[in-house]
């Protein structure tokens, strides 16, 4: 293999959701027509880069110079209610479920000892300062259901607790279009302890 | 969605086996760490767009300066068998398999009415000239197997035949790996077609 050729896939299969054969096929397609794909996604990606940076706000994604980004400076949207994301990115998912219409703040992260990721590398300093200074009535955590997303949520439900805000979390359950047979036995654990009347 | 970010993820959702959500999630991941993945990958686009070309021998990837490529000078390899493929990337697949050891010709596409892809679009000229030069004894037509494949292979045969040369193509058959109740009736009837003695 040519090794620009080997390093390109590399890089690429770093990218989440790329395999090592997925890069592969899409190294070959940026080298077999450049100015086509290759061109435009080195330009791409260069402006994205210049341009693009959080917001102070809320840590989402928004273009240099727009900062609030749309949704903190967004008046149609409830400040009383506020949904904490770990990724910049869970905000895109949120807002694409078309079933939030407060504001958001991103940890950029989660706890892990793993990855030693602790309380000092979250955006929970700014959590704080956001719900001490009055107006939200109830934080939403909108975190992973694996042990470091729950252990994140109790940290931050003994954050703000004593700050008088409501602490919630999303629901446990089933996921949409699936069965009985399709789930892991702790979702559906945790779909019966949460079991709603019909 | 903020523009630069929009932008990102649709040239990233061209490429092949990156349909939105992945190239969505693919370009959130390069910009939470730009430093870390976007910078290594536009470096490694950058130096793979300024040093790699196509051989003027066999069409495959090569770096610059690297002309004819290794497969093309590699003494060890057999010049009476050459290998016909689409595009150059499919080499590197015929490379893994291990299975050849002769040398290579990389047409740049097959005969598709559709994509308006005609013979003097392909590297047809250059084939019939390496044939014609002598030496070569058989020409293997690694072709995909559907219609396009099989117009491309049969004006390939039409084109080589005269100059005395032996044209083959790929068994068609059962791949590895597999079974009856996962084949297509087509590759079925291919491979008793093609049954051989155990």
């Amino acid at each position: 293999m040519v090794p620009p050729v080997d390093n390109l896939i590399r890089s690429l299969s770093r990218l989440p959701g790329l395999g090592r054969r997925s890069a592969e096929r899409a190294a070959l397609a940026l080298l077999r027509k450049p100015e086509l794909l290759l061109d435009t996604l080195v330009s791409a990606l260069q402006e994205a880069r210049a341009s693009v940076c959080c917001c102070s706000v809320c840590g989402g994604f928004t273009s240099k110079g727009h900062e609030p980004c749309g949704l903190c400076t967004d008046a149609t949207r409830d400040d009383a209610l506020l949904c904490v994301v770990e990724e910049p990115s869970d905000i895109f998912s949120i807002e694409r479920s078309g079933g939030f219409n407060g504001r958001y703040h991103a940890l950029m992260g989660k706890l892990s000892p793993s990855k030693q990721t602790g309380p000092a590398d979250l955006r929970l300093g700014t959590l704080s300062e956001r719900v001490a200074r009055g107006g939200v009535k109830e934080v939403l955590l909108a975190l992973s259901t694996d042990m470091e997303g729950d252990a994140t949520a109790g940290y931050i439900g003994e954050l703000l607790k004593p700050l008088g805000v409501r602490v919630t979390r999303l629901a446990f359950g089933l996921p949409a279009d699936s069965g009985v047979g399709y789930s892991d036995p702790l979702t559906l654990k945790r779909a019966i302890t949460g079991r709603m009347d019909v």
